[in-house]
């Protein structure tokens, strides 16, 4: 029996109106009603399942049939339907079903309602949920609609290493890399590792992104990268999935304008694709998601400088637990304060001080700040990091001498302002704090199919 | 100045006739013929550049302009024409240029005709080159027309973790990840990680992919897989890009059948968007290189029986260093013949001895042999490599443990064969290696941005 895929029936149901098909797949549910019954049948290619109508008459294993537990798998063959006064658009009247292999009561998502963390240490079934289908599949549009959007754009999708010899970049903890036996207690040498030096997990692209954009104009990384931290949020994952678009001749008002037009497409993408998944989660995860994010796709995102933001912040200073003053860092409770009373929607904050910014950022006239920005969203506070590059060699030497930094591990990223420098910007976006945002999911363990966190490198 | 972008002009050139029109980039190659001159100026979002034509009569910088070193950066403003009857099809006539950075003798990439070596020292700098701007232009399109492939047809994307506490796959040589000061020479204990154990880089994500695709139904992964084999071949990095997809209710045919259509769609899709990367190749890199991959997108591919490939090859064992019988590895010399004077064009060899494949793949009936293949193309050798899995949990078990594995490791992979298993298939292609057999590009260091090999960590 070859197989029909759910989401190629659902295409185009009327195609296959009055047709005998089969169909395979997992019961989600299994409903006896003595002389009939139901199964909610799902082969995971689309959200909601096709109910199979079971009949004793029609069906020579239907007692068998009637008993299984969900989560066993089952080829169907029957009589599809348009049902289109029934809850369900179509249906299949079962003729035949194989079982291939019941579940027994040792499977583990029989019962409905389980924690979340219960579905975490069954990371490897939680897709077989209607919530982690939904995720899931939302998370590969959400991916799809990016490349998309950047592809359309021009830009070029830069493959960057994620082992990197450079410790450097001032992005906290790096995981380190060895091909030694680093359990035997043996002193090691970083000269013997196979790159025969010292070697970590990269935390960021840029670097290598800023080259190629001044080669390539317009480009962008997405792949995972690392931060070895000990940090036991619900925001922070150590292995975390990190888009990094780069542009050369781009200032950073260029750079908003990209990130609000990359998440706008993004989110009407998935408005388009995964109506059913949003209205899911909508309904059982987030109220008022849908309105929430028609709000990003519908408005021009706020854009405020960050001293403007201090002081309306410090206006409210008996709001909050930590007071603000110019050259605080804006912590959490400010960003909320920010987006969900002042704004109501996505603010680009922008021109930070220089002392509470990374070195490579672009120092503007006033010699104090540096044309950055920190696009905060509602709920999920931060989103995307993004700045103008230094890209006057003087400049970038002095900051990197200023901060004690070596110039020599810098040796390459300073030649690129002597050979053809231009002005040129970027930003960088958690891909699974944007999957937070879409789906209303509350832990970034539970939009990553297999999350690293301290203690957690399961399956 | 706004900068218009190269790739926009080549949209609808005629759009821009007569037109006064601002672009920037940097320069290919300037030539001073006393009264007039060219700058080839490109800005990476084109391969071909853009003709600047220069006068003294209208550009008031023309000395200073025609002194300038190729890799300067630039804004040119002027007047556009088309231009049908000339060599390119259109060109600007300079009426203000502003010279942004101005290279010096320390450029590297001056002169023309560098060598790869030297062009591999400098990877901050190569895409810059036309063979390096087509390599990253090629492999940017074929990511995103393999993306395109697989959710077109159904797939989910699944972003797999890299760091694993699994070291279990039979992959080779794993590198392992460490958050504690491995080069202290104290003793060092697993227990005292970050995760609470030893952690791994992935060189797979089959197993994970299989628990996806039995929830999913068919999923696919890509992102970067590592080997830390101590290889010093054109073939092999240490870190590489991996897609994988898998496939529930799919048998080993239906596996070949989305291999070969997933390369033809790619290799079309190249067709159409980069025929100017492609005729560079075919001129420059590789003869015939548009003709071998016509042969790939016209015809179907082979598909032979290891046991038959190996009654050919036995009958030309005079030909080969290794003499082949039935139970041989089917070596590159081997390959080579299968593909090269045998087939002549892609070719599937399938069902090969269980003793020289993985334990998870699908017994046949003969007992001896496994629904395994390997797709051996022209050239490349060896470009993906697939199986049907082994679903049966009694027969999985058995050969898990007559390899002497512990099953404790594979805790959740038998599980995926007891809660509702269902036949399915999946293969692991090498980005890298494609990008390889598209370009012609003989070395794999040539095809990724920042190659991770033996002795090389750079950028």
């Amino acid at each position: 029996m070859k197989k029909l895929d759910l989401n190629v029936i659902k295409k185009d149901p009327s195609k296959y109106e009055g047709q005998v098909i089969t169909v395979g797949g997992w019961a989600r549910s299994v409903r006896d009603m003595k002389n009939f019954g139901f199964i909610d049948l799902n082969d995971g290619t689309t959200f909601k399942g096709l109910q199979i109508v079971l009949n004793t008459e029609k069906l020579s294993n239907y007692a068998e049939v009637a008993k299984l537990n969900s989560g066993s798998s089952l080829m169907v063959k029957g009589l599809f339907k348009l049902t289109p006064n029934a809850k369900q658009p179509y249906e299949l009247e079962a003729e035949e079903i194989e079982i291939i292999c019941a579940t027994d009561s040792t499977y583990p998502l029989q019962k409905k309602g389980h924690t979340m963390e219960f579905l975490r240490e069954n990371a490897y079934l939680r897709p077989r949920t209607n919530l982690f289908n939904a995720v899931f599949r939302v998370r590969s549009e959400a991916q799809f609609a990016l490349h998309q959007f950047f592809n359309s754009q021009g830009f070029v999708n830069l493959q960057a290493p994620i082992l990197t010899s450079s410790d450097c970049e001032g992005a906290g903890e790096l995981f380190k890399v060895s091909t030694q036996d680093i359990y035997s207690g043996k002193k090691l040498n970083p000269a013997d590792e196979l790159m025969g030096k010292a070697v970590y997990l990269s935390p960021s692209c840029q670097l290598e992104g800023e080259a190629f954009a001044l080669a390539l104009g317009k480009i962008y990384t997405f792949g995972p990268s690392f931060r070895a931290e000990n940090s036991h949020t619900i925001k922070h994952a150590n292995e975390f999935w990190h888009i990094e678009p780069e542009m050369a001749f781009y200032e950073l008002e260029d750079d908003m304008d990209v990130m609000e037009a990359m998440l706008k497409y993004t989110i009407n993408y998935l408005f388009e694709k995964c109506p059913e998944e949003l209205k899911f989660f909508d309904s059982f995860v987030e109220k008022g998601l849908i309105d929430k994010l028609k709000n990003v796709t519908d408005n021009d995102f706020a854009r405020v400088t960050y001293t403007d933001a201090i002081k309306i912040l410090e206006k409210n200073n008996d709001k909050f637990e930590f007071k603000v003053e110019w050259g605080s860092d804006i912590q959490t409770e400010h960003e909320k304060y920010l987006t969900d009373v002042v704004y109501k929607k996505p603010v680009f904050v922008y021109n930070y001080p220089k002392d509470i910014k990374a070195f490579y950022m672009k120092l503007n006239d006033d010699g104090k700040t540096v044309k950055a920005t920190d696009l905060l969203c509602p709920q999920v506070g931060e989103l995307c990091g993004a700045s103008e590059r230094e890209e006057r060699y003087d400049v970038l030497m002095n900051r990197i001498k200023e901060l004690g930094l070596n110039e020599k591990d810098y040796w390459w990223f300073l030649n690129l302002r002597k050979f053809g420098s231009v002005k040129h910007s970027g930003f960088g976006m958690g891909f699974d704090r944007f999957i937070m945002y879409v789906t209303g999911m509350q832990n970034i363990r539970d939009v990553l199919p297999f999350p690293r966190t301290p203690n957690n490198c399961e399956f």
